[in-house]
């Protein structure tokens, strides 16, 4: 086989990602972008050289908005060439390549690799980005079998998981488990302005879970939303609806059968939470919790974990707490429940304080 | 000093800790509960011995509902003694006291231990559980100035941080920083019924964190607002007033306007989340977040972190995160920004894979 060559169009976090990730597997990576000053960087970084002659496969990174017309223009520019996109909704670019390039549709495989991070741009771009995430690839009826089996191999070389579904499945999934959220987290966080600083002071963790991606991109997140609005609206409809009978049971306890709709919403939420699988795809596994308390210095940490390494037990999840006003920390660590005794034990013989 | 005597009313998970907590720090103390089993299960377990005499403290560890009633029946059978209770709503629990004892009602101060488990009764119980929490007094302008001292007191012995406000602005605060938040978050995840498997299989750290609280228990949680419908109802109509914007925008995107208030309210949630103080009580530090690969055995976290302490670098907040299907962890460490480059060297030269 000749030497793989793969053209990436945008050098933002995803993009520089995936030419670093590929760079590292030995491809020839070719880049595409419009600003030249961070397609320079993106270069510089080893992320890939400037895109220049024919490629087999493109893979368009660009926001979401700019997409569908990106696409079109590389499927006329690489007549060979299958063409992939990595935005997170899919059926409405689909379409839209399709109605701008209809001759070249059948060479347009839509993808979406479930990876990011906080920060965007080449700058934050790491080439294990897809290590071990979902990489979502999206036929239609007519895609070539080849076309997706290529796309698999992509997402395996960079040891993403690959989940075939079409695009309205895909967009249905993540209208109900990330765009949904994402709403309501940043409706429940745009409450927090109408809060003091004395009133904020008592936040836990509750809250801080609860509203933690409210800090995600507005820019990114209107178009994202944009695009998969007639699939959000509705679970967003159904959600206003369980809101509107909570307030209602709220502002009139004493009717009959509010304190019954009030106990039944906070029950279905007990259910709905329940159904997300845990860790290794599978289903929760009835984790114990063990808190340990540390001092708040280098080292502590890591002589703690060291000492259960050396029990023996296999720590499942791991959360480190700080406290508001104190120097010190809570580190949450899930076990299975067979070893918790043991640990608990041990560590308390050891000295360890549990909380 | 004589020897210092405190009985609690309660044994369920605050209750049975208390008395741990207060054993250990050498006080007498009495316990008082309705179930004799879980009374007698408080008491082997070191939490006190079961309550006669007099006693000049007394702490009223029941259920919401019934919290009132008790501390003024403990009022009455002890005349001499300060009363106060640990539930997590204390205006309408206040009112009813000087409602059923206005005789006694001046001996009666609230608190509210900012503590709790996702699991409940004595067997759950913790010495340790009040640890660097916040424990809010709620005194009112008649209270003595030495009953909220006495209180304060015992919230320091107990390690905890004490934080004095009326009764009205502790309902106030709760209902914006854990009740409108465990109502949204109920809502939230009760929309995951509608979902099936494959969707589910999507679901990322967002949803599990922006859902997380959904899992508490019901009955507790129908006490608790219930008991602050009047303050969390005002919020609630807030949010849903947002939610009921988001939905007519996206339900309407191409109306003018539509856009900019999604994108409008994606900033609040911006500002709002950014309003919630970081450890250590002060404001968010902008940590740099480092990701390191892990195999998911043990020890290997322990090495990652002994490894970390060698070179003298402070963990500000870590935490792991398993991917499904992956046998192996990402581990997310949070460092101030100028030791991040530093450890980021270090563990790339020493073979630790950073994605």
């Amino acid at each position: 086989m000749s030497q793989e060559r793969i053209k990436i169009v945008g050098a933002g976090l995803i993009g520089t990602s995936l030419g670093l990730a590929l760079t590292k597997h030995g491809i020839d990576v070719g880049l595409e972008n419009r600003s030249k000053a961070n397609l320079r960087l993106a270069i510089e970084y080893g992320a890939g050289k400037e895109a220049e002659g024919d490629y087999d496969l493109v893979i368009v990174c660009v926001s979401p908005e700019m997409t569908a017309e990106v696409v079109a223009g590389q499927l006329a520019k690489h007549p060979q060439a299958l063409v992939t996109d990595v935005a997170s909704v899919k059926a409405e670019i689909a379409r839209e390549v399709t109605r701008i390039a209809p001759e070249h549709a059948l060479r347009y495989l839509g993808s979406h690799p479930m990876a990011g991070r906080e920060k965007g741009g080449p700058g934050a771009a790491r080439a294990d980005l897809f290590f071990a995430r979902p990489w979502v690839i999206t036929p239609s009826a007519a895609t070539p079998a080849a076309s997706v089996e290529r796309l698999k191999n992509l997402a395996m070389q960079l040891s993403a998981l690959p989940i075939v579904m079409s695009a309205e499945e895909h967009d249905r999934a993540v209208a109900l488990v990330s765009h949904l959220p994402q709403l309501v987290s940043s409706a429940l966080a745009a409450r927090l302005q109408s809060g003091n600083e004395q009133q904020l002071g008592l936040a836990g963790q509750g809250l801080r879970d609860a509203s933690r991606i409210a800090s995600s991109d507005p820019d990114l997140w209107l178009q994202i939303l944009s695009q998969n609005a007639n699939l959000v609206s509705p679970l967003l409809a159904e959600f206003k609806k369980d809101i509107e009978e909570l307030l209602q049971s709220l502002e009139n306890l004493d009717s009959p059968g509010s304190l019954a709709k009030l106990h039944n919403l906070l029950e279905r939420g007990n259910i709905g939470v329940a159904r997300i699988p845990g860790k290794h795809g599978g289903k929760f596994v009835d984790y114990q919790l063990l808190t340990v308390v540390i001092d708040d210095s280098p080292g502590s940490l890591a002589s703690l974990l060291t000492f259960i390494g050396e029990v023996g037990v296999n720590i499942e999840d791991l959360k480190l707490e700080h406290s508001p006003g104190a120097q010190i920390g809570l580190v949450e660590i899930q076990v299975l429940p067979e070893a918790a005794e043991r640990l608990s034990e041990q560590l308390t013989q050891n000295g360890w304080r549990l909380v």
